[in-house]
């Protein structure tokens, strides 16, 4: 009796994985990851396709060709997201979003979001090749300039303005101007906002970018929340003078009060318990010569917490310690936010669940982590209920051209994503 | 008797004040100031003239065709120093050189050696319309590249290489690419190299750069010697990551480093006694974004002093230090000299002596200074007997828009720049 019992629940879930469990065709993804990386890749290895770039265009062409080869509808909307409908069965539900971004940071990496992007295309081609019926209809969305800033979630949030699309970004346009490089009308753009309710769910994958999954030996992280970030632009006046008449005591000197600042900042954040962090990552100093004192030095600050009242409260300790600065260097800072700011975001724990089920049905190790990172799935989450799977980065490094997740974690992620898909696509999530 | 003597004195004088000392025309130093102002202002009223510019290039052109009218003979050589030969009764004895640059520092004054450039110009015209004659050819010189390290004087000297011809100047051009741009000839720049003796002495007007004239209220001073300067690019390497998931005490920050080095430089250089002088002028971090820790920044670094030995012993001193850093900050420090620095310089005692006679013969106040920014005449020196005069510079400002010299001072500097070459012109200096 016993055996018979066990019998039927083996031959049971074997009929259960039989009939849900999908996998994508791995070939298929390192065949994409492969072309896109040659439009971006540098002489360091590294990539280059920054936000609005040649590379972005170039390669913005490249995906939409592979997503029109499965029937998709592409279009690129007024903020510059490439967006493909893939509805086969004209369903009028709301559509399942999920999607990453494929621009990097200045000499980056190619994994970062393009493998979410990778992931999910190579999902779509599966549900197309294996027929595989949804009810709602999937839109996949490549995010525009999330580097600079989540730039196009952040227009799907309607949480941009005119001062969003001043900003400079590193491609060396505006997002006004790069918008309308890659395809998007600068002057409608506010016209893409989207309501709560108007997306069924959203799903993005993404590598960790940070060492708990690696150095774990784990497959699957499942997103709980994504910190928060504040950025500011900092502007140190002291006052140029030529390097070799003036006497050292008579200086005003705004690269030594720089200096000065970029210790405070990486002191203040140590002084505090916890997972904070403060990053200078941006400086530049005028006129720029050795043989003239920097009269203005332009630099940036980052700080990035789960709770946004620490991110006030290690800012409102820097600006205290500035006035030592000033004083000691005879120079005066001015601190103005970067509209590129994110709140802390909770991800959706119905949604969580389904991820969790999926990877361990699949026989994938996993587990729930916090994102360290800002991602899209943060403005998204203001829009929808939303959730992220990360794939692992091998010693938790990113950002870099030394970045690295295995294409086995990203075939991986990818069948979690799918068959994620499917389970929401059944879920009621009002 | 007595009185009979004095008078004869008095007369005999005053013939020799009438024969001897001639003046410029003011009006014609505000002309030429206000038209080369026009070709480099910008918005800040500073000067963005930088050599090989098209602003440099447009200026030369003007001043070219100034020197054309009072029938010098006007070439670029090879170097790309504009060179006027004023020459009228075809004298076969060395030139008497003199002169010095137009180009400056990005967002820089409309002074410093735009008065020397202005000054001999006006010299020349009143040589020409008052028919001065001179024995010796007249050499006027506008040097190329003098703020990227007195490019155009070093080739004359025989002290420039094909390393020097590869640096990368503000203009975003090569030496070699600029020089070209400018009308020489980067691959017969060699053959521009003078020997000691070719030229019969040198003469150099400049704004003082500093605060020894302005605030003792004196016309003219008269230099004794020009101070040493070092430059190197430092290199530092740390390694570039994620600033939102790389915990700060697993960071390899190079702009942290970047800091602490501006700081040791700042200390290590105060801590000595004397008038030596550190700057970090220049500061670029890659990627450079907010939300990237900076892997590389490439900063530069300066020393002046009087004394070589001096500047060796506080950059070895600045190294040891640096051992410190590189641990703290798990990143690595490399040094590369930047070819385009200068040994002290001794202005010739016989030249000094004839400015200080002119100078108290046309009743301007006046006193012997060391020069402590670089000029041309520094490396003039080595082939040539030289000298230098400075006219004030307002409150010392140097290398900014506040630059500034009254015209009064510079009609002044020039009368002693006419009248000294009439003397050096009469004087065996072999």
């Amino acid at each position: 009796m016993k055996m018979k019992k066990s019998l039927i629940i083996y031959l049971l879930s074997l009929n259960f994985l039989i009939a849900q469990i999908h996998e994508v065709e791995k070939d298929r993804i390192i065949d994409i990851f492969e072309n896109l990386k040659q439009l971006g890749v540098n002489e360091n290895q590294g990539n280059d396709r920054v936000a609005y770039s040649d590379f972005d265009i170039e390669a913005r062409k490249y995906l939409s060709k592979k997503l029109e080869k499965i029937g998709a509808e592409v279009y690129t909307d007024f903020a510059g997201n490439l967006i493909a409908i893939y509805n086969p069965y004209n369903s009028k539900l709301k559509p399942i979003s999920f999607g990453s971004h494929i621009d990097a940071v200045p000499n980056g990496g190619h994994y970062d979001g393009q493998v979410g992007v990778i992931a999910s295309i190579e999902v779509l081609q599966t549900i197309n090749s294996k027929n595989i019926k949804f009810n709602h209809p999937l839109e996949f969305i490549i995010f525009s300039n999330e580097e600079g800033g989540v730039f196009g979630s952040r227009a799907l949030a309607g949480k941009i303005n005119n001062e969003t699309l001043e900003i400079l970004t590193v491609s060396g346009y505006t997002n006004r101007e790069g918008v309308n490089r890659i395809g998007g009308k600068s002057d409608r753009i506010f016209e893409v906002k989207r309501e709560m309710g108007d997306i069924h769910a959203f799903v993005e994958m993404h590598i960790e970018q940070g060492n708990n999954l690696y150095s774990k030996s784990l497959d699957i992280g499942i997103v709980e929340g994504i910190v928060g970030l504040k950025w500011w632009n900092v502007k140190i006046e002291g006052f140029s003078n030529h390097a070799g008449t003036t006497p050292m005591n008579q200086r005003q000197d705004a690269m030594i009060a720089a200096a000065k600042f970029i210790l405070i900042v990486n002191e203040t954040v140590n002084s505090f318990d916890g997972a904070q962090v403060g990053t200078v990552g941006r400086i530049s100093a005028k006129p720029g010569v050795p043989n003239v004192i920097p009269g203005i030095v332009n630099l940036s600050l980052e700080l990035r917490d789960l709770n946004s009242e620490k991110i006030s409260m290690i800012y409102n300790e820097i600006l205290k310690k500035i006035k030592t600065i000033e004083e000691e260097t005879k120079t005066t800072f001015s601190f103005s936010p970067i509209d590129a700011t994110g709140d802390p975001a909770l991800m959706d724990q119905r949604l969580m669940n389904i991820l969790k089920e999926v990877s361990s049905d699949l026989g994938y190790t996993n587990m729930v982590l916090p994102s360290g990172a800002g991602h899209d799935a943060q403005d998204m989450a203001l829009i929808a209920p939303s959730a992220m799977i990360f794939v692992p980065s091998v010693d938790g490094i990113s950002h870099s051209p030394n970045e690295f997740t295995e294409f086995e974690m990203i075939f991986k992620g990818a069948n979690v994503l799918l068959n994620s898909l499917k389970k929401i696509d059944k879920t009621k999530l009002d």
